[in-house]
């Protein structure tokens, strides 16, 4: 089955347009998580497009981001061309970014397969990856509608959202697809653990392929506001120029999801079944867990740890010298610096909410 | 009896030579505590000289440091006549110390006083100091030997030094004056609290009055090695100046403490007994007794506590950010950060230890 995929264009999209604060003080506004070195040394942005680069080369990966993020996205991906960053000149979600890409691939290659990862996670067998991209893919081209990977469960986690699976549809590129019964947002743990019990549930790994014409018609037929505003916005394009239609039309797209505006509603939709190590890197402590660990815990730059045990101790500057300390993080840049028990590492959005009001804008 | 000292000339003299590591990494070798400001914004050494100067004018204020220190020094002390820093070529413990001023006085001041001060107490009540070390300046005169000001025990405090009274001899200026029994090091915490019980003992201060004459004849009777270095380093100075004087002959002197090898031995030695606030400052905790607290502990410089209790939190340069920690010292300059419970603090040194055999001298 995948020889029909190999034979249609596949367009990499890399959605690197996020912002957040959970590792703040290394992260800061102009240097959100994709661009943290997280990756052995490079950052996870560049460790996700050269993952794929086996599968969908350079010259076919686009990476979407922020008009404030997208010079340090070039400087990070020497490797790509520089038109190949596009800037959203306003944060709008998904469904508006998976959107602007797919109506201008409809003008460029109408018969692409796109298929889109975020650029904040970490998988480290690429391999395994790619397989099941193509896999997608294949799918995508072989059935039609909209395809997404679910990751195997393997704890009641409440941090993520779930697909419920039904029946099993055959394999593509030797994985199995499934039609998707319904997306479940991030449940309460029981229902978590329901979820695991059950057998027929996967985590939204974010990681989805389809057809242009696919993801356009879902979005016409689901986000009709979405779809008239990029119609409004590519005509405006050639008239006044991208950057200038970008500016006019895009801060007014509809703000979705592409889960929750076009997958939870489409149909159909697919899951390919993947079970590869994965993580979505979201707080201090999931970073800890992809690291090696002494007894003093992780660490991360110039640390020196005495009579410390099982603390994540990271530094971008300063020696962080750590001395008789328990499940404690520790993150000094050299502007700011964090000190925060392991079991409280969600709270650093209130200090970043106070910094915020404080009007100390130079440190978020 | 105080108008004796009134017509005698008082030179004081701030012994500012000290070096140590437990208040790293703010303290470093070129700007240890004497220097940091832990007088309300003020180094401590400036408001020790500050403090006697209604007392002791500038121009009778000698501040005896290293060479190391002695531009830092200098910077700090803007109202002392530069010629008022002494800088030893290496530090020889405070018997030398006192033992160069006292036969440079002999030469240019014999009939002088000496009040001697370290340089690194915290003495909130100045006028009360100042009147104890007016006591104990004409006791020295009225009395001769040697005086010590004796602090009033007040818990069973295993860190300090401490005085047995004998009998009592009278008033000077208001204060009692005691023969000294004997002088006992450091002692064990049951011998503390025996201390404490016993109502005799007093707290060496380390601050001292004596003439030039009884200093320098303490020091020939029981220290005859230093004062034969000193006989010879100041014939010299005749010959090729003080600096090669001092760098050919200073460092080779007997390196003893006044209190072990002058005080302990000397006869008579008088304590004036006092009772005013008094801190040597000794760890963190230390100056975090001195400081106001709030419900976070003590801060000092740019902190943002969010949940934290009973903490210390200084600040050189980047925002220390604290969320939900107890009893923890966290201290941040540009190019280091320490972080340690409250309850091992001592073992800063270890730290310190461990970073010069990895030869991080640059954080030393």
């Amino acid at each position: 089955m995948s020889s029909s995929a190999e034979t249609t264009p596949l367009v990499a999209v890399v959605m690197a347009g996020g912002a957040g604060t959970r590792f703040w003080p290394l992260s800061r506004c102009c240097r959100p998580k994709q661009l943290l070195p997280f990756a052995g040394g490079r950052s996870l942005l560049a460790a996700a497009v050269e993952r794929l680069s086996p599968l969908v080369p350079a010259s076919r990966t686009l990476v979407v981001t922020s008009s404030l993020l997208v010079d340090a996205v070039r400087d990070d991906l020497a490797g790509l061309p520089a038109e190949n960053v596009l800037a959203e000149p306003a944060g709008r979600d998904t469904a508006a970014c998976v959107g602007w890409v797919a109506w201008r691939l409809a003008r460029t290659s109408p018969g692409a397969v796109m298929v889109v990862v975020p650029a904040d996670h970490v998988i480290p067998d690429g391999a395994t990856l790619r397989a099941a991209l193509a896999a997608a893919a294949a799918t995508a081209v072989e059935r039609g509608g909209l395809v997404t990977l679910g990751l195997r469960v393997t704890r009641p986690e409440t941090g993520f959202g779930y697909l419920e699976l039904g029946d099993g549809v055959g394999a593509a590129a030797g994985h199995e697809v499934y039609a998707v019964r319904r997306f479940v947002e991030k449940p309460e743990r029981a229902r978590a653990e329901a979820f695991l019990a059950a057998g027929n549930f996967r985590w939204n790994s974010g990681m989805f392929a389809w057809t242009v014409a696919a993801i356009e018609g879902a979005i016409r037929a689901h986000l009709p506001a979405l779809a008239a505003g990029l119609d409004a916005m590519m005509a405006a394009a050639d008239d006044v120029g991208e950057a200038e239609a970008l500016a006019r039309f895009y801060p007014q797209l509809p703000r979705v999801s592409v889960d929750f505006g076009v997958m939870e509603k489409a149909s159909p939709v697919w899951a390919v079944a993947v079970d590869f190590e994965w993580s979505d890197v979201g707080s201090w402590l999931g970073l800890a867990e992809l690291l090696p660990a002494s007894p003093a815990g992780v660490t991360m730059g110039d640390v020196v740890a005495l009579g410390s045990e099982r603390c994540v101790l990271v530094s971008d500057g300063p020696l962080v010298a750590a001395l008789g300390v328990q499940d404690l993080v520790v993150v000094a840049t050299r502007d700011a610096v964090l000190v925060v028990p392991k079991d409280q590492v969600q709270r650093v959005k209130e200090l970043v909410a106070r910094l915020r009001e404080e009007g100390r804008d130079e440190l978020l």
